[in-house]
């Protein structure tokens, strides 16, 4: 797992990159790959690099989003493969103390079996791409002050998303390259999503987060969902009535797999690179948020793995908060490990005294960007004053989806308030309402207070030890915590007033829930429940923080795209902007590495790994009737799966592609555009090429298709399914 | 670390090899190289195969032995070359809480500067081997009783030896294919041996126990001696007036090293494989030894590393112990691991299986063969029926030196009453009583009541729980145990029998301890020292014991030699013998290995992970005056030990060669008989095979002689030492 992508919002991105594109970086914009036909015919490319720039034809008209992962149409009835990591939700929906899906896997023999992936689910089909630039940030008075750019800028930007969501589509106004350039992307949103086969968490997971991010690996990270729409064949929330998809395109599965030295693209939707923060904002990354992050999720996974031993229902509720946190955990360890392992921010120094010189040696330069670098540390500076009070704040939302929800129904009220749609703050449009209702019956599932309690503990102990000018003044009076408590007495505090936050918890019920997005601010306000409360309290420090942060948005849109001018004129050359959760294709070619002095990481594994690795517990147990397919198949089993190569059937193997979180379950793709495989993870060692490409050592993790198929055909009995993908 | 013998006895070896030559399995006689030479053709050597037959030439002349350890001189003045982990025991009689030679290494500027081994150090130079199997075997009764069978065969080899011995030469009669052949060697017996130059443990043991037995490995395991001699040129022991010893042979030293697939050959002492033994012997061993062994060892460790804690003093009296249970441990566990994953019992009974088929097949070979696997089978029912009590007897012995030395005392003035030397049990001939007296002298620095102490009471835990038809009588008078006592009970017992024997040990005192190897029996009996009486009252079973394995051994020697027999005649072909300690060859290449699906161990290793792998503490902490020299060779420095293969300086290097336990500092030759590398370790996951050689994945470890050279040159300053050895 793992390359899903958590922190995945509709937001404008800040940083963009212009590392001149070496070795096989670069996460391309599908209309850059025919500029790149030179480089794919030295690679052996023989097809036509435009069919990458047809979004609605073959492959890319099969690509589609999850919202965080991706994932690609294969049959002509709106089958849909991604990655079993990215199924975790839905399987844990379906699961109950009785029943645990993750743990056993799930197959549904007939359409009928198929189970809703809930409220929330949505597969997004990209249907085309514009760039709107002028639109967005043509004719903007450069004398106006930065609040008033940000408000300029966003109202734009609703406006042409409502605009273009009249036709029916679901529309984002993309920024590329740090606002130097912004996309109008449209997408056919599909509503119900249903789970048709996941295999056992033995091999969907097996290795759990032992082999996480590592190599050799023997996951069989893959799962297939459906998409269906109303009988008109449009989209519609899920009804018993809705019939499958017919999507217009779908991938043809290529049961030959591949081989080492071959070609190999990936299509998806990774979230974010941060290739071109500056010096000061990587700084603080690695000497402060890392660190942070790194320990108080260290933390938190021990305080919820204490509190699953309480039960398994305790236990399926933690789990996916858990893999979460573990997930982003290991991440910012190998991140922050190979920032510094690398000298990255050293590395980043140079680069930028480099851009300071560079400016510097032309007046035409300098007074076109001299101010840019000193204004942007300048705002950098200023959101680190308050870092340690605004970590906090954000901390208690995060640790509580209870005061998460009350908070969602306040903010709703007050803007629902507003006559005219385009004042609403984004997230909190007409357009959202739907979403952030279902994700409040979603949420159902997981909800439990006693988990909200403890991270919520955990976060006010922060909040009792901020220094005297940084304090959350309104969880103070409501807490009654002053600076310069001692714990005893803070924590003593706390206990007391999560008693009382957290006796009963209306909030936890999810008719009460869903009523109060219904409610008027003042209804709202008249229920006296402690949670909300707790939310009116925190609100002036929330206000505050969204004044100071459109302000500091405006001054980006002021600066950054500069910034990029720059470094884009000094790059020169064809370069992708950094990942920002929307379509991309990245190539590159099966390959091993040599991960550390004297070892090398071969690019294939196979099911001989999986016996080795097999202990019969915890995350090595492969099923039973796995190990038998193998005995089966080592006395002289017939199959097509076999790779002469490796002499056995492979399970995963490593290419070249740049990804990054958000391509977890992309499709991986052969030179003729058929799938060959699934992206489900990065290797460790390269994590940090988020932050600067190492062009030696980067490995993203695939899962074979000649494993997939050979699980369903002579494991988990989904011969249907392979017929229905033309295989046989 | 680790191929030193521990095991290493001057005993009649009862296991012998007939496995057809495989791969590159063959840990040979010398005199059988030159029957190997097409095999060496076709890998590519080029020089004349005798070269290797003649134990005095070049460079087989040049190859020692150290008791336990093999070694090579490696200048015209006595200078010697093994491994560091064969150093620690003369680092350590050299070390003071103070001045710590193990952790800071060591180099003698001149010659002045050598220090002392101490006592019982030595160099064994093999001058002549003779086949002496009709002298020790023909013409004995067939109907003789074993026991006498036994002392036949003892009378024969102590007359043979000390023949032998008349010419001032060491002597051994050795038995190969468990008793099917013996030969005589003779070797010159060097006694002043001196400590020239150690690295710091930062390299010599860099990776400690973390990467002992491991691959990638970054040790660079290697330590200088010199060979003193009286002014006569004859073995002296040490005195200030003595000479360099002056070989006729020694190795030049290749500073250009080797590369991938080379051939290689590897000559030194390996002490023990057991690669024939029977069905019930290796089940003893899986089921019952290595388990126990890993448990007593992981909990004997626990102990020593707590009792480490108290001080640096006990530390350092502690380290060697804990150095020898921790690389046993070890061994014992891969060795357990590959026997169980490997299948080997399953394996075994099938050879065992076929072996009696072919056998029964005809009538002649029935005849000739068709008892020995039934009567082998009972030898090793009846041993088995007394083990719990035998290996806790051994255990009490092993925990403490104290007791051990007070038996020593004991028995040697029983043995010395007897009048005729060829009477004397091996072991307490004339030829022993100064090793006898070295190895007390040389106790002295490693001696400590305390350490003896909790090992003496972990091993009296098990005596006390040994069921009633198993006790060690002597032992309960002594301390007043009972079969059945409670733990409490027993525990109190051993606890106030302990304060009385280990209160004021007067053994602790060297001269005490020495003056009781003059006594006699009556002398030793009437000092009433409480160690003594213990040996007195356990010394019943000691003779009982003893008894029955000198049947057991006349049994084996009745039995042993028709079971090779007929193993050799059913495999034909020529075949190495079960090492025993005797010199060997090995040959092989330099090669690499797929060590677990989707990983390979690639053939060198480098300066870069002494980089990757240093963390400034623990095993991990690489000197400041290596890192600086590595960091001068990134900036440009040259030198002439960079591989281009691998473009750094190579540190350790995987090839094919058949080692064991006791290769331990043997020379690396290339196929030129110049020094490129020493041995000092195999691969974790083929340690199984000294039960059966794994063709495909057994690796030995060597350090690359440039390593050693780069060291010597940039880092530790030791230019005179290399120009001793004719590099410059």
């Amino acid at each position: 797992m793992r390359l899903i992508c958590r922190a995945f919002l509709w937001t404008i991105i800040l940083f963009a990159s212009v590392q001149p594109a070496a070795a096989d970086e670069g996460m391309w914009m599908p209309q850059q790959i025919p500029q790149l036909a030179q480089k794919l015919k030295t690679m052996g490319f023989q097809g036509d690099p435009k069919a990458f720039a047809d979004l609605t034809g073959q492959p890319m008209g099969a690509v589609v989003s999850l919202g965080g992962c991706s994932a690609s149409f294969v049959s002509p009835e709106g089958l849909i493969v991604t990655n079993h990591h990215c199924a975790v939700g839905a399987l844990q929906y379906n699961s109950t103390p009785q029943k645990n899906l993750l743990v056993d896997g799930f197959l549904a023999k007939t359409r009928d079996e198929e189970i809703s992936n809930g409220p929330g689910a949505r597969v997004l089909v990209t249907q085309s791409v514009k760039d709107v630039t002028e639109a967005i940030t043509g004719n903007i008075d450069p004398d106006v002050d930065d609040r008033q750019r940000h408000d300029t800028i966003d109202k734009r930007i609703k406006e042409r998303t409502a605009a273009c969501e009249a036709g029916g589509l679901r529309c984002q106004i993309a920024s590329f390259f740090g606002g130097h350039k912004y996309f109008e992307i449209a997408q056919l949103e599909i509503q119900d999503i249903r789970t048709v086969y996941a295999p056992a968490e033995g091999i969907g997971n097996f290795g759990g987060e032992t082999d996480n991010w590592r190599w050799p690996r023997h996951t069989g990270d893959w799962s297939f969902f459906r998409a269906y729409v109303g009988k008109d064949g449009k989209p519609a929330p899920y009804s018993k009535g809705n019939v499958p998809y017919r999507p217009s395109r779908w991938l043809k599965v290529q049961p030959a797999g591949l081989k080492s030295g071959d070609l190999v693209f990936v299509a998806g939707y990774p979230g974010r690179t941060q290739r071109h923060q500056t010096y000061s904002e990587v700084k603080e990354t690695t000497e402060w948020s890392f660190p942070r992050t790194i320990k108080t999720y260290q933390e938190q996974i021990q305080i919820l793995e204490e509190l699953s031993k309480q039960g398994t229902d305790l236990e399926i509720k933690a789990a996916s908060r858990l893999r979460g946190l573990n997930n982003t955990l290991t991440n910012r360890k190998g991140m922050l490990e190979g920032l510094v392992k690398g000298g990255i921010l050293e590395k980043k120094k140079a680069t930028e005294q480099e851009l300071a010189s560079w400016i510097a040696a032309d007046p035409a330069r300098s007074k076109q960007y001299g101010d840019v670098l000193t204004s942007l540390n300048a705002l950098q500076a200023e959101t680190e004053k308050t870092r340690d009070r605004d970590v906090v704040f954000a901390q208690l939302f995060s640790a509580s989806p209870l005061l998460s929800a009350a908070q969602t129904a306040y903010l709703l009220s007050v803007e629902k308030a507003k006559s005219n749609d385009i004042d609403r703050e984004a997230g909190y449009q007409e357009r959202d309402w739907k979403r952030i209702r279902e994700n409040q019956e979603r949420l159902q599932r997981t909800l439990d207070a006693r988990v909200d309690r403890v991270l919520l503990r955990y976060a006010m102990k922060f909040a009792a030890e901020l220094p005297p000018d940084q304090r959350i003044t309104g969880l103070d009076q409501q807490v009654g915590l002053r600076p310069g408590m001692t714990e005893a007495e803070s924590g003593k505090a706390i206990q007391a007033y999560l008693d009382k936050l957290l006796a009963t918890p209306k909030l936890a019920d999810q008719a009460y829930r869903l009523s109060l997005l219904e409610k008027s601010t003042a209804e709202i306000t008249a229920l006296k429940d402690p949670l909300v409360d707790l939310v009116i309290a925190l609100d002036p420090l929330y206000q505050e923080n969204r004044e100071a942060r459109k302000r500091r948005e405006g001054a980006y849109a002021r600066l950054r795209p500069r910034y990029m001018q720059a470094l884009l004129a000094k790059a020169g050359g064809l370069v992708a902007p950094d990942a920002n959760s929307t379509l991309r294709v990245t190539f590159g070619q099966v390959k091993g590495v040599d991960s550390k002095d004297g070892l090398f990481w071969k690019p294939f594994t196979t099911l001989a790994g999986i016996e080795q690795k097999h202990t019969g517990e915890g995350e090595f147990d492969a099923p039973d009737r796995e190990l038998e397919a193998i005995k089966a198949l080592r006395a002289g089993e017939k199959t097509p799966y076999v790779s002469k190569e490796v002499e056995d059937v492979p399970v995963d193997f490593l290419s070249t592609v740049d990804t990054t979180g958000g391509n977890s379950g992309s499709p991986t793709l052969n030179g003729k555009g058929e799938l060959v495989g699934l992206l489900f993870d990065g290797t460790f060692d390269t994590i940090a090429s988020d932050f600067l490409y190492d062009t030696v050592r980067t490995r993203s993790i695939h899962v074979d298709v000649r494993y997939l198929l050979w699980t369903m055909a002579e494991v988990d009995g989904a011969g249907h399914l392979l017929s229905e993908m033309g295989v046989e």
